[in-house]
């Protein structure tokens, strides 16, 4: 992944999960300061962890890093819909309740600080993603679904979640067979992206706070959304709603 | 996970990804044969290293217990609305290159036996998901996305990809905040879930080579599917589309 601070057009810092030896799973060791009898519950673990400053280095260091960052890029292959193992983990280590989840009051009338808010909030964040199969596969009708609701889980779920600004992603299809030209016009592309990060629209995601939701069942409110929506598609707000879902 | 057998109320087989310390993440390990200066392309070293028979001992040893199994289980709590990072590794280390994708002729008249056929055609598949979050935030109309279509990803893309038939998910929600009685409940549905294993109707996803979808482009066509669906649902078959989509 691929940090980006300031200027958006200078200053970044990469983390390579791999060169770097991330640690794929969670699990007790992640927890020093848990008893070794304990049950182990990773998210009273995270939680302990977290608030008395004693998770491991390494998710401390990449919480460093998302707390400098103006913004935020997961690039990755997808690989069986989804992100590779090794960049769950990330997710699934770094994202320390406290830190990503369970921000702000829980309660019957608040339901806490995310989905448009929380620690991460005026950041921007933008996946880069890779596939082996064609354009049209991942097309709204498609056979592999479109591509935009099997990002959703990511885009929705991991970074507007903790209050990241999400950009559209930036996709590359049929990336093994790409020849030098095509590789040129793609990274062509994505230089554009990159230089855009700072200007780019948002998916405009509703904002769990925003009064579309009823709390505490956050479900959209009866008279909001498009009645001929249904899906992940219901929670991107009316002026781009039909651009996605109904293109 | 759970690999069940033969008579589904009798022999099975549990795979515990932590106590066999699973390793998670794909990498050149995994391809013992690649030599040490070859670029590795993970596709690429899983077609040979599976074609070969160099995959290491402790995927083979999967591989052997799907084929063995007439029903796999897979059991995860869910986080950050997907698999933990182990259970996505065993995915992306096991279903090897030939084994689970690369199956049958791919050309621009057949495009493998995948979604519906493959490997595994004939056995049945099922999730066993738990989660943190209250049941309607995972409704159709809430702020998570439906968890249908969460898992969606998991079911079409992982499950039925390589042939499973897959039954409906069982979800058991609040599970942090369950009594004795409310935990009693839960598992006497899952036990109920087991005993019909069997005979219980499996999601009726679109087959690819069915004649619903185009190819090489594989997108529906234009005549199959609902007007008023958008999104994952589409992929379902006429009779049930309804109630999964627009409920």
């Amino acid at each position: 992944m691929f940090y980006q601070s300031q200027d958006l057009d200078a200053i970044g810092v990469v983390t390579d999960l791999y060169a770097e030896g991330w640690k794929s799973e969670i699990g007790r060791a992640d927890f020093p300061a848990l008893a070794p009898d304990a049950r182990f519950k990773p998210s009273r673990a995270s939680k302990e962890a977290f608030a008395t400053d004693t998770l491991t280095a390494d998710v401390k260091t990449e919480q460093e890093k998302l707390l400098w960052a103006d913004a935020l890029i997961l690039q990755f292959p997808l690989w069986w819909y989804s992100m590779p193992a090794i960049l769950k983990g990330w997710v699934d280590r770094v994202y320390a309740y406290g830190f990503a989840y369970g921000v702000g009051e829980h309660s019957d009338k608040y339901w806490g600080r995310r989905f448009g808010e929380g620690t991460l909030a005026g950041k921007r964040a933008m996946l880069v993603v890779t596939t082996g199969g064609w354009e049209e596969h991942y097309s709204p009708r498609g056979v592999n679904g479109p591509i935009d609701d099997l990002l959703f889980p990511i885009n929705h779920g991991i970074l507007f979640y903790p209050g990241y600004d999400v950009l559209p992603p930036f996709v590359a299809y049929r990336v093994d067979s790409l020849d030098d030209a095509g590789f040129q016009a793609t990274a062509e592309q994505l230089k554009e992206r990159m230089h855009t990060l700072a200007t780019t629209a948002p998916i405009p995601y509703r904002r769990q706070n925003g009064g579309d939701y009823a709390i505490p069942t956050l479900e959209l409110r009866p008279e909001v959304g498009d009645p001929r929506i249904n899906g992940f598609a219901l929670h991107l707000s009316g002026a781009h709603r039909g651009e996605t879902a109904l293109r």
